[in-house]
C-alpha cells in the first residue's frame, strides 16, 4: 500500500468492518483428491454467507513465502510484510502488554537451568510453572542497573518478556541463548558500535540475575534472543480515519494489533464464543474489528486435520452473531495457511471471503479452496485488501477527476 | 510499464489495433443476485466476440481506488496512473484543444456574480449560458499584461479554461476559488517561491478582469483553481512505434489521448454511430485507434441503470462495424467502473476482452462481470493491457536470447 496516496483519499463514514481471522486456515487434503479441512468442514453459514461475498485467496508475503504469525498479521493489517519486520522480541512484549516505546529493546527471555559450571542443562527449565515464573520475575525485577531501566514480565510458563529502556542504546545484540544444552549461555556480543552500550548493560544485568537465581532448584539463570526495537508503522486512527478494536485471546495477536493502533478489547474467557460476545459489547463503540481465532492453526500444527475442522465448524457456529449486528463489510480468512499433513505454517495462498452491500457477488455457495479458485478476487497480496475493505465501506474518494 | 525496458523491444508490423473504451462499463446489479448492467444488456454481438476472446477485468489504480477520467484513461493507455497525475486545470485545457506546452500552466475557470463589496453570491453566475459566456471570454482575451500571454477559453455555461504563457514561471498557486459564496475570492497566493511571480501575474489579470466586467448583470467576476502544467508523458509514436488516433466527442477524453501523442479525428455528429464512421474513414491512416464512449458513464453518474443498458446495446450494434475492418487486435473494457446504484465512479474493476488471432480463447460466449471472472485473464492492472495489445499485435519482440 502506498500510505501517503491511500491516506490523501481517506473520507469518514458511518460504516463497519468486521475481519475474521482464523489463523492458519488455507489446508491441504490428506489424500491427493481429498477435501482440505475447510471443505471437510460443514459451514453452512459460511457457505450461505460465501454465496452472497466474493471469493478468492490471499496471498501474505507473495508467491512460495511461508509466514510467521507476525509478518501474516502485518499483511492482512494492510502493511507489506518484507517491507516492515517486527522482531519476536518486541512482538512478545508487546504481546504481555508491556507499552514498548520507540526506543525501548525488547527480547524473549527463558528460565533456564544450568550446572556447577554454567552449562545449560535444561533451556526451558522443566517448562516450569507459570506462578513460579511470576515468583522469579518479581525477584528480577529487584535489579537495578545505572542509567536504565530493565523490566521482565513473565508470558507463560519458562517463557518471559525482558524490555530495556534507556538513551543512546543500539539494538543489535547477539542472542544468549545458544538454542541447546550441553554449552554455556553465550554473552549479549554487540554487532554494531551503537549497541556496544547495550550489550554491557545486558551483560551485568544478567550477571546480577544468575546472582538473584542461584539458589533456585528449577530455573537458576535465564537466556535472552531476539533483540529488538518496535517497527514505527502508520496507526489505523490516524492513517484510515478507524476507530479500529482488536479481539485476541493470545498475546501476540494483542500486541500486533496494538502496534497498528488498534484497541485491544476485553475478552471474558477463553472459548471461541467468548470473543464474538466481545463484538456485540463494544459494536457501538468501534469502526473496525479484527477478530482472531487461534485454534485452527494450533491443530494445523500439531497435524490434527479433524480438530483444525471442528474448530472452523465452531467458527462457523459463530457466523449469525456477526451477521445480526449488520456490519458493511466482512473480510473472512487467515494470516497464512497451515495445512494438517505439513504440521506447519505454509505459503499456500489463504482462502478468503468478501462480503459488502457493494461487492459484486460470485454466486459460488460455498467457502473452500476450490471454490476459492474459482472465485473473482483471484490471488490478491494480504495487504491490499485492506484498501478494499475501506473502499466497499465507503471510506476512500474518488482519485482524480 | 517500464517504458525503458519495453522501448528497446518495441518493433514495427503492419497490424492495427482497436480499443474500444466505454466510460464507466463496469456495473453492480440493482438487487442482491441480479445482472449487473452490462450482464443485462443484450449484446449478441459482443458475446459472439467473447467466445473468441480472453477475457477478465482491467483494474485502473489497484484495489480500492475508484478514478476519475484522467488517471483512468491514463492507465488503460499504459501508464501508471498514481506516478502520472493529471491536474484538472491541465485537462480542461487539453479538453478544448488549447495547444498546451510543457512550460505553460493551466487552471480551470468559473464565471460568477460578486455583490458590491465583492463578496460572492453566485460561484456559477447562474450558470450562464455558452454564447454569452463565449462573448465574456473574447472581453477578457483583450487583456494585456506585460510579459506573458494569457488566454481563455470557453467550456460550456460558466466554465472557461485559463492559460498563462511565459518564462520562468512557477505553477503552485492557490485557488482563488473559495468553493463556496457568501465569502470573496481569495488571491492566487504562491506556493513556493518561483510561483510568487505567476501569482503576481494572474493577481494583475483578475483585477484587469473584474474591471472589464464591472457592468456585466449575469457574471462580473472570475474565479481560478486547480493551477497545474501538463505531466510529460512519453509519445505513442516514440515509445510504441504507433500511428494512433483517438476517436471521442468529449474534451476531457480528446485532451488525455492528445496527451500521449494520438492525433485527435474529428467526428461529424454527436452520436455513437458517428464514432464509428470516424474509425473506418481513417482506417487507413493509423495503426492505434482509441474510441471513447461517454454515455455509459453519464447514465451510471445518473443512477439511470436502464439507459446506462441501452448505450451498451447501442454500441453492441456497431461492433460488427469494427469487425468488417478486419483489426488484428480489440480491446474493449472501460477506464472504471460508474455502477447506476453508486451514482459514481467506483473501485469495482472493469471487465475486459481481448480479441486477436493469437489471444487464447477462452471460449466464453458472454461478455459480462460474472463471465469475466471465469476469463482467463484475471484481474490485470489497467496499465498492463498495453503491452498485452502490442504483443498480440506483432510489435513487441523477444527479451533476450
Amino acid at each position: 500500500m502506498n500510505y501517503e496516496f491511500l491516506k490523501k483519499l481517506i473520507i469518514s463514514a458511518e460504516t463497519k468492518i468486521v475481519m475474521l481471522i482464523m489463523d492458519g486456515l488455507g489446508g491441504l487434503p490428506i489424500e491427493p483428491g481429498g477435501k482440505t479441512e475447510l471443505e471437510a468442514a460443514h459451514t453452512p453459514n459460511l457457505d450461505a454467507l460465501a454465496a452472497r461475498s466474493a471469493l478468492g485467496f490471499s496471498s501474505p508475503a507473495g508467491p512460495g513465502i511461508a509466514v510467521g504469525s507476525g509478518p501474516g498479521h502485518l499483511a492482512i493489517f494492510g502493511f507489506d510484510p518484507i517491507e516492515h519486520e517486527i522482531g519476536r522480541g518486541a512482538l512478545e512484549a508487546l504481546g504481555v502488554g508491556i507499552d514498548l516505546g520507540p526506543d525501548d529493546i525488547a527480547a524473549r527471555g527463558n528460565f533456564c537451568k544450568v550446572d556447577e559450571n554454567g552449562v545449560l542443562v535444561d533451556r526451558r527449565a522443566g517448562r516450569l510453572s507459570t506462578p513460579e515464573a511470576i515468583k522469579l520475575a518479581r525477584m528480577l525485577n529487584t535489579i537495578q542497573i545505572d542509567g536504565v531501566q530493565i523490566h521482565v514480565e513473565p508470558v507463560k510458563e519458562h517463557r518471559f518478556a525482558f524490555v530495556i529502556r534507556g538513551k543512546e542504546l543500539g539494538a543489535a545484540l547477539q542472542d544468549t541463548d545458544p538454542l541447546k544444552d550441553g554449552v554455556a549461555p553465550k554473552a549479549a556480543a554487540a554487532l554494531d558500535k551503537p549497541s556496544e552500550k547495550t550489550a554491557d548493560l545486558v551483560n551485568r544485568y544478567i550477571e546480577k540475575a544468575r546472582q538473584l537465581l542461584v539458589d533456585e532448584e528449577q530455573a537458576n539463570m535465564i537466556l535472552l534472543r531476539g533483540f529488538d526495537r518496535l517497527p514505527v508503522l502508520p496507526q489505523y486512527g490516524d492513517l484510515f480515519k478507524l476507530r479500529a478494536a482488536s479481539i485476541a485471546v493470545n498475546g501476540m495477536y494483542k500486541g500486533v494489533s496494538r502496534l497498528v493502533g488498534m484497541q485491544v478489547l476485553p475478552v471474558e474467557g477463553l472459548k471461541i464464543e467468548d470473543e464474538f460476545t466481545t463484538l456485540g459489547q463494544y459494536w457501538d463503540q468501534f469502526d473496525f474489528f479484527y477478530i482472531h481465532i487461534k485454534q485452527t492453526d494450533t491443530h494445523g500444527e500439531d497435524g490434527d486435520f479433524y480438530r483444525k475442522v471442528q474448530v472452523i465448524e465452531h467458527v462457523d457456529t459463530q457466523i449469525p452473531r456477526i451477521l445480526a449486528l449488520k456490519p458493511d463489510v466482512i473480510l473472512v480468512t487467515g494470516d497464512h495457511s497451515s495445512p494438517a499433513i505439513l504440521k506447519s505454517h505454509s505459503w499456500h495462498p489463504v482462502p478468503a471471503l468478501l462480503y459488502g452491500k457493494y461487492v459484486r457477488e460470485d454466486n459460488i455457495a460455498e467457502f473452500g479452496e476450490r471454490a476459492c479458485a474459482r472465485g473473482s478476487l483471484g490471488i490478491m497480496p494480504a495487504k491490499d485488501f485492506l484498501p478494499l475493505l475501506l473502499a466497499n465501506a465507503g471510506r476512500i474518494a474518488k482519485y482524480g477527476a
